[in-house]
């Protein structure tokens, strides 16, 4: 059986719109939902779910429509960048699916949506039309607000569809790598300035490090200031390595990280980077990390990114739980 | 008057060719020799001088003779890649001068290299002929050993010449931007595996920083191994990032950097900003820092840089002490 990792991202924190949504990913047939967090001041919904292609189109289809009925953008509040109610869709093959087949069910489900939903769709990343639409930030620009504008220049038409959607929006749709989403909270009163300058020198467009984007943002409710990372290529840019360079360029404006946070799931093999860092900068040898507990390592990483770990949120567990047997990222 | 800053690099590291060398710089109406660096286990000359693009040309064809002459690259040993006796030759438009001034520089002297002196040219970076070949590392892989098979491949002919010459090799010449050259000597004892490791994590295509490139060296005179790095763009990645990533990098080893060392010269804005960085990590404020003097900005660059700074290293001064004007980079 094949196996793809989906991690729709649907604009919404209301937690009860959030269940309708990840409801929508239970009790099917070769689908398991593995995660669903929702956060009100991004005001994002984000699930991860993984299966078979043709029983995980059903569900995105379901889950698209429920998020386009519950969500109206134009009374959309929130400090995340958005397009749509159902703002991008990243489709990830596992084991040994080919990319060709991840790519196929993103150009079934871009029809679906319009077909079914009158969505319109951009392809991105792996499934972009044109390299300058592989970006998820440059398919983004100008939000929802703006679709209307960007999608009349010629550059920027729909893959499918035509106009925005009046209170949905429109869809980004690809294939893509892993992707590791990891946010450093700052120390309360913390200006949102220094979240937004640390954020721009860590990313790669700002110099910062490879397969790392970057964002500055104030979060109301927890009344501190974010800095908001996703690293796109994990097996390239180690998740610690972007926790330590984010504590580098804290320190001229003497602030500091207080709390990290993980949104979705994590490949194991990320984390025991991470544990394997922090362990060695206390001395232990690269060896003795190589017979640790799993435990052990949950321990060490979270430690050094700031958080508590726990095993479902390591995508090779929470995978291997959910369809019985062991499955490896 | 166009000015441009050339950084000629031979393969040597013996101090009386480097001086038959340099001495091509000097005495010369419009031509300023600005630094001379040669080390013995790069087995490398670094020359750095500032003119006008036609006095310029003369002192490196002379230069390049020299070096020809000189040099026999059959009997060269050293930790550095080469291909060429004069094995690249950089050179940066500065104020005013439009680059198309510096790339017509580049191709009178490639000319000049083939048609005086029977060496043949690879043009690389901006003038590069095709994107492939704009990374001088992909330019000089194979080094002078592999040169004769390399150009015999359809994709990596010369752009000037046919043959590799026989005791010389070949020259890369290329318009870039500002380059710094900056390494990092570990303590003694530090084996050269932990500075290959630290290298690869640093530098851009290891998953690093934007913009950095590095490797992992061991100079037997130093007894010392080395993260030897190039900033191909300071403005965009900045000196005390790439230093404060080596020492995290260095953390799980164990091992830590116990000097550091510009070759030839650095741009004042670099330098700033590193003393700035140094300054603010102590609690100074910004304010406080744009008032200081030129000898505090050495100092406290110096200190984060883990080296002593002089005057005469500072590009910007250095060109205007030779011109008699006042010169910013």
């Amino acid at each position: 059986m094949y196996l793809v990792e989906v991690v729709p991202n649907f604009s919404t924190g209301d937690p009860v719109k959030a269940k309708l949504i990840a409801d929508c990913f239970r009790n099917r047939k070769n689908v398991a939902l593995l995660n669903c967090t929702a956060d009100a001041d991004h005001n994002r919904c984000v699930v991860t779910a993984a299966g078979a292609p043709q029983e995980i189109r059903s569900a995105l289809i379901d889950s698209a429509r429920v998020a386009a009925e519950e969500i109206d953008l134009n009374a959309h509040r929130g400090v995340h960048p958005r397009i749509g109610a159902l703002d991008v869709l990243p489709v990830v093959p596992l084991e040994e699916t080919p990319e060709s087949v991840a790519d196929e069910l993103v150009r079934q489900v871009g029809q679906d949506l319009f077909d079914k939903l009158g969505l319109p769709v951009y392809f991105y990343e792996k499934s972009a039309s044109a390299p300058f639409r592989r970006n998820l930030a440059d398919v983004r620009r100008g939000g929802f607000e703006g679709l209307a504008k960007k999608t009349s220049e010629p550059l920027w038409r729909f893959d499918i569809g035509e106009k925005p959607h009046p209170t949905a929006g429109a869809v980004a749709v690809g294939v893509r790598k892993i992707l590791v989403a990891f946010n450093m909270f700052l120390k309360e009163g913390t200006p949102l300035n220094v979240a937004v300058r640390v954020a721009e020198r860590v990313r790669f467009s700002g110099g910062g490090l490879k397969c790392v984007k970057a964002l500055g943002l104030f979060l109301e409710r927890e009344n501190r200031a974010q800095v908001s990372m996703n690293l796109t290529d994990f097996t390239c840019t180690r998740v610690h390595t972007v926790a330590e360079l984010v504590k580098v360029e804290l320190k001229p404006f003497g602030a500091e990280a207080e709390r990290g946070e993980l949104i979705g799931l994590a490949p194991y093999a990320a984390i025991y980077d991470a544990a394997e860092y922090m362990l060695m900068c206390q001395g232990a040898g690269a060896e003795q990390c190589r017979t640790l507990s799993v435990e052990d390592v949950l321990d060490a990483a979270g430690r050094e990114l700031f958080l508590e770990l726990e095993r479902g949120q390591i995508l090779d567990f929470a995978l291997s739980d959910a369809f019985g047997r062991e499955i490896k990222i």
